[in-house]
């Protein structure tokens, strides 16, 4: 057993603290990664906070990892000590069912194994990138092109697969129209690759606040959706909508906003239920859908699209000590655009 | 001007009587037509009724209409006199906006006219096929197949395009389980048209009252809706459910449903908003959706294709002295599964 330095946090309403986990001895498939940094995802607070069901405590979160391969089991061919590795969302999946075959492995029919609060094939707790080492078995290990920095890469992981899987499934590209719904953490990455697709972005943001920001990721338009002239204005217009706040939004509102055959597609999850007038839909044959992160393949072609057109997300780098500042920070929404933790501070 | 005989209603919660209409001269490129049968779609009776916005009263309803050609403006080319004709629930469109110009006129920018209570491009009301005349611009007129009689080929107009087109749009056909919530008017045309495309279709209904019905028509299998065990036992199972219920359905359990990238699209139009956990459709990249009944070229492909593979609808064919009736029992859910009415008997 390798014994990892963590942070985390022993119940929904506690601080992150100093703690030590165990990391699995090398299965003959496993990879041994030394983290270097983690990204913060508003999904790790909601997990610590308990709000997405029960966690067993203590959780130490993070699902955006970046480091470096320091060993490898004896049947490892995909990676060697030294390589620069990433690891995301999910560390198993059945590999049997019919969704895994295809390499969508995150709609595994078994359910995937997420990276922290799931339990792994040995009946152990999963824990996240908030930690010094992390064991994975080589298929769930993503190689980080050289031109990614490794604290750039981080956020990648989890915002820019879950960005780029939706916008390549629903071919954004020339000649098309997107809108990005909210300018955070997904919402930045999403313009970046959209624009970097070809399409045309727009943002729509609660305010202008961020315009300059958005401008410069790449977005040709940038719309209040506090201003009701917005989705007059804007009627019939996206041919695709990336949803990215998990805010309770008036969805007719936004499927309004679609072309003929267009389609909006949440990646946000809101707690609540939403509702919709079905008049919305069939009157241009729209489509609201959801999407959730991306396959290990196509997150290997996200890093490498990213590598390609050099983008990577905005972000913030902050130490261990730092983790509890920023969950409120996140939780404000101060935050440009992503926190990555330094985890040499560890 | 040409004087038909009609049957219309004076307000929401008049009977329809007898009545006489004018039908314009015939422009340039209009077609007379010697209306034969009309359907009585669930749609006639929200209008009637007011339910669908206020009408211009006295209404006749009618979007299911066959007959034959009686006379043609000096620039139709399309059509000649005696010619078996259709008219659909669209009697003209812009032509000229992006959707017109796909042909797909049912979504078009300005607003299709429909074949009754609509305008039309002189300013008057359109009255619909509960009458023994219409006069339409021959770009809206459809060919019906010698192999079609009139009366099977009317309900075809709006319940067959209807359900024919979001079959098409979503590939349903072999290898493909596709999923019909309803066994009407629409539901049961929907069954025949997936079944002849080749797909798996199976009937999911409040009750197994039709299940011998639904068997006959194609369907390999058929799931009482009242049943909470249907939902479990099929869960994940279909590519594509078409619901033709305007009832106000749980959408959650019709959504989990569907497999990676299945989608639900509605024909039925709730009058309510409709409430869904977007964590449905998350989960397995599922859509919801609506669709219009079909552009004009695709409602020529629908009636050929069931002149080929010789389905048409299951019809009661009534008087015109009996539409109160029918009403009453379409209503009530009794009627298998389509009422046309004899003009001959106006």
């Amino acid at each position: 057993m390798i014994t990892a330095k963590a942070r985390a946090v022993d119940g929904p309403d506690k601080p992150f603290k100093e703690a030590e986990i165990k990391r699995r001895d090398l299965d003959t498939k496993d990879v041994l990664i030394e983290i270097k940094f983690a990204g913060i995802c508003h999904s790790d607070i909601h997990t610590a906070h308990g709000e997405w069901g029960e966690v067993n405590y203590p959780l130490v979160p993070g699902h955006e990892i970046a480091g470096i391969v320091t060993d490898v089991g004896p049947e490892v061919t995909k990676y060697k000590v030294g390589d620069r590795v990433g690891v995301g969302c999910m560390v198993d999946s059945c590999g049997d069912c019919e969704n895994c075959q295809k390499g969508e492995e995150q709609y595994c029919l078994k359910g995937n194994i997420p990276t922290y609060a799931g339990v792994d094939k040995y009946g152990e707790p999963t824990q996240g990138g908030y930690s010094t080492h992390i064991v994975v078995v080589e298929d769930f290990v993503l190689s980080i092109p050289d031109e990614i920095e490794l604290d750039q890469a981080a956020p990648l992981l989890c915002a820019g697969i879950t960005t780029f899987s939706p916008l390549h499934h629903w071919k954004a590209g020339p000649g098309k129209k997107v809108a990005v719904v909210g300018l955070g953490g997904l919402g930045h990455m999403a313009v970046k690759i959209a624009h970097a697709m070809g399409a045309e972005v727009t943002v729509l943001s609660q305010t202008l606040k961020k315009k300059e920001d958005g401008m410069r990721f790449g977005a040709a338009d940038y719309y209040a959706t506090s201003d009701p002239e917005t989705f007059e204005k804007l009627a019939g217009t996206f041919d695709l909508i990336i949803n990215t706040v998990s805010a309770k939004l008036k969805l007719d509102d936004y499927l309004s906003l679609l072309t003929l055959d267009g389609s909006m597609v949440n990646v946000g999850a809101p707690a609540e239920p939403l509702s919709l007038n079905v008049f919305s839909l069939i009157g241009h044959r729209r489509s609201f859908a959801g999407s959730l992160i991306g396959g290990i393949r196509e997150t290997q072609e996200m890093l490498n699209f990213c590598a390609e057109h050099k983008i990577g997300p905005e972000i913030e780098v902050i130490s261990a000590d730092q983790i509890n500042e920023a969950y409120d920070r996140v939780l404000n929404s101060d935050v440009k655009y992503r926190f990555v933790i330094d985890i040499s501070t560890m």
